[in-house]
């Protein structure tokens, strides 16, 4: 087998997800001071993050179901920053009252397969060969531009829509359908096909790609933002038949978020659910 | 491979599956006018659901086995719906005797496979391409004209029927085998026959698809109704040796559940069962 | 394809099994006056479901490592006599120091390959079409006939024998081989020579088959009966290689427990196991 | 396909391994008269079982990392034997201080590949069919001969080396590779080929097969003995490339255990883990 | 099939990772003079180990998620060796505030591909037979060269980088695509390419292989060290393409830790991360 091309990735934000149970009696047997006391240090430590800069904030989702009653997605620049952004919130009061159910650790990730295509061809039609030091400088010097170009969106801000859709997931090496064993220029038309199903849900959802490959049990995350479920629905389902995700795509479990700002993390934790996320 | 076709769905009512463990050693613990009055709470709240107009409903269901002692199932307009009736639950004096077990999210899904199969012949007749601003407009049409004709489906009261069936399930995108790449004639011939069974235990046998591609961790969700288990097993049997699940379907784990209304809850709670389901 | 031929199958007792970790420091913590009381109650509980009818009956198991201590096998006449069974279990003393680890629900099932057959071949004959009003008549008589027959196999006792073996089983749907996609005279050919096997082992090994497709996470549930553990290894290892279960059965987890009479309970729960089994 | 050939096995002892973590910090806040009496008790209870005959013994492992923190290896004449011995360590008080992890049920196995060819060319030559009268009593009489012979085998004593390398095998059954659908002369041949690399090893690593088809998950148990953990890893790895190993075997958890011996059970639980071990 | 050829390896410390919960409510609720003298204990063992020589350290990272909130590495000299350094971390007080979340056991491993084929075309060549007499010698006088060559290799130092990569791994044995039937020859090729792409990374990323067959339920463990966590996904990212990881490899759950040298333990325990990682 020639050597395969490994598409040029751009690497942004340290992306961590947490979920939390929250002990819904503890909480409520608690007196209605103290519990006032413990919202108001979460939603001024929350409200901190949510003004933060792009790739540097965190926003609180509250989930359906059993996978936990809560969500925080953390965008920073690097993993210390994540640490501390743990550690921050292990130190809030209202931990005593969390129980940590599953967690996602990523970084933002813009996978450039046109520039790969590009520089490839470009540098093929040249005669300059794939690991000399032309080839190498050609590369680093695309790659700078559009790390300038796109670092909007390396250090993206959190969508300020009302869902979250979040989901991990793999490209398929089965025996037969092996996604690392496609030559480049079909895996770069299937993910440009991909892409063009996204485009058409541009204006009613917004997506982060972010990369785990070597971080976390995945190789990618995946978070979409819409102000309604039903078009993560659409969108997933009408992927599906794309070549790239009926054939290559493997998914892990699905979680869906209500985004809580800060100054409502209150009605949130008393049950006035339509006050907390409407 | 040429575009593959995309079948036309109708979303519906936002649909929460919630099982719990009762933890019985406390609650029989628990004094008798206690009792009396946590289930009157939580019954009066059941009653309320239970007597919501279609699509806005909640139902109880006793539970056999391991899995759960009991069920909720939950119909509501929107997910801003459902977290509130989650919360509500929660809030409930009960639900400090309750442990969630599991959870399933989806969302009343109609799939229109002959309205698809048609308006494509229609409009290819016509010599419309997808994806125009006609074919656009004549689609919509039709999904409008559908929704209307189909609302009483997609915002369905929850039948009164004694036995429910509940479990996910995928379409197989194997590596030879895979729903996502078989052309559109043939799945929705496939999907014809599958019906075709469907309406042999019609009178038996009520069914809610609910759609969760993107919502939970499985692309689908069936409830099955009716009066005794047995149909169940030989409905679901029968529908085994039909090419679409024989060859496509994969199952998740299969739920029953026996219906307990809001008057009886007290009786399923005191152990007198045939009181509390017949 | 042409319509697959499902064989016709009877419904008879419904069955539970649960399986339950005693928690055996604080049992023995409490005082020996009230371990005798809550023995004495639950041994006259088990009494009673020991003497029931064909179809009726419960028994318990004690279990050999750290999937539970204790079994419970319960054959009901439906569902509701499940549900009453398991609630009383959790209304007797003894199940303040029980913990619930797993549990099977099924309906005992004679698969009739022969009478599918024969049915099938009679009819084809006589020119009278599958579905056809005349078909449906004559097909009813036949399972109105053997049910009859073979009354006593579906409402069964549960036999005495000191040991128990319990599995649940699936029958694959690979890419390739298809249990589903077989025709209907290669199904029955090789459930027949399965059949033989089982029969050279019928002096030693009886055999209960129930169905639990839409009922519970596999297809079928086995539990095997007789005396001494090493038929259960001898015959399902015969099994294995004949062509049914080579290729088609998918197994789940096997529990092996040994009977424990009502009347010998107290001495299980005194730790006097040959007392107790023997 | 004509009748597969079943090899001819012996059973033997009967095999419960346990694993256990420790509550340390509970066993710790003990006084130490009571450790010292509870530690008593059980070495006195180790001993016996230590100095028992083969095929009645039992013994002490300690272990590393999260799986547990001790195993127990349970050889019995019979399943009554294995529960007896599981019912006797739980009412040791030590007990009261360990949370049982994980266990698995098997009988000692010998599997007759090369005498149940013999038998059958022999028979063949004569003309004798398989399942005939003669063909049993000359099969029942060859497997007399063949349990006497290897007597010891079947009751083995558990051997003192130092280290025990545990796990639990499979054949697998796939829908192109299906150990059970090789004809015999071939699995003959490669069980041959097999046993040739495990006698390389022979001074140095001694070996116990237990069968555990329709008694636990896995068809097969391995328990390795010896006084280093490297030729463990040397061993599987040479075999994984022979043809059995490599295509057909399907491997469950691996447990590695260091003795320790009763009269150093004080010193495991004081943490004194070179006195306790070597 | 001929003899398949089995690569030499060389086998070097043992290694035990262990991943731990922090009861963190438990821990705050101390009193600061409890905390200061347990950290200190902690720190001190810790410090010893961290001066140990190569192949005898333990080292501690910080996690990322849910997985845990601490890992220890541990070299040894032998399996009693991390039995010990197990015992001695259950022994220190820090550890009734924490929960093994899980470990995995492994030695340090060199798979000499090169020295294989170039032994096997040697003698080969000089018409020696593998497993004759000259052979054994032969090669075993390669082996203990190589051994003395690779000392450090064998016994290493835990690096000082800052961020740790852990993840355990297997090589394909699918019906179609099975490592263990692939020519030497052509492994070889595939490690040595394989081998390529790490050197590229050579003086960003360090690498510590250690094998577990036999040992641990992956056969092998993968360790990454380095400075930045990028380079972990670009490494592995671009390794997925090479041919022996495209088809062959399978992936178990991936790790992340950030070093907490023993002198700054106290400043993660007080949520201080800035001081205690950077």
């Amino acid at each position: 087998m020639s050597n395969p091309i490994v598409p040029f990735t751009l690497e942004g934000a340290s992306v961590l997800h947490q979920t939390f149970h929250v002990r819904w009696d503890e909480w409520r047997a608690l007196d209605g001071q103290s519990r006032t006391a413990i919202v108001h240090e979460w939603s001024e430590w929350l409200t901190m993050q949510e003004g933060a800069e792009g790739g540097e904030q965190s926003a609180a989702y509250a989930l359906l179901g059993h996978k936990g009653d809560l969500m925080l997605l953390h965008y920073r620049a690097d993993f210390v920053g994540l640490l501390e952004a743990q550690s921050q919130v292990q130190h809030l009061r209202l931990s005593e009252f969390l129980d940590v159910s599953n967690s996602y650790l990523s970084i933002v990730e813009l996978g450039l397969y046109e520039s790969t295509r590009k520089i490839h061809d470009d540098l093929n039609e040249r005669g300059i060969e794939p690991g000399s030091p032309e080839w190498e400088s050609a590369s680093a010097e695309v790659l700078d531009r559009q790390r300038r170009a796109m670092a909007g969106r390396l250090a993206p801000e959190i969508p300020e829509s009302r869902y979250l859709c979040f989901y991990p997931m793999d490209r398929k090496r089965g025996e037969d359908k092996n996604w690392y064993q496609v030559p480049f220029a079909d895996r770069q038309k299937m993910m440009h096909e991909h892409g063009m199903i996204g485009r058409k849900y541009g204006g009613v959802v917004k997506q982060v790609i972010s990369g785990s490959i070597g971080l976390d049990n995945w190789e990618w995350a995946v978070d979409l933002f819409a102000d309604s479920p039903v078009p993560f629905k659409q969108l997933i389902y009408e992927m599906r038949f794309d070549e790239v995700s009926a054939v290559y795509a493997l998914f892990g479990e699905f979680c869906i978020g209500l985004r809580v700002p800060s100054e409502k993390f209150g009605s949130f934790m008393k049950g006035e659910i339509r006050n907390a996320v409407e």
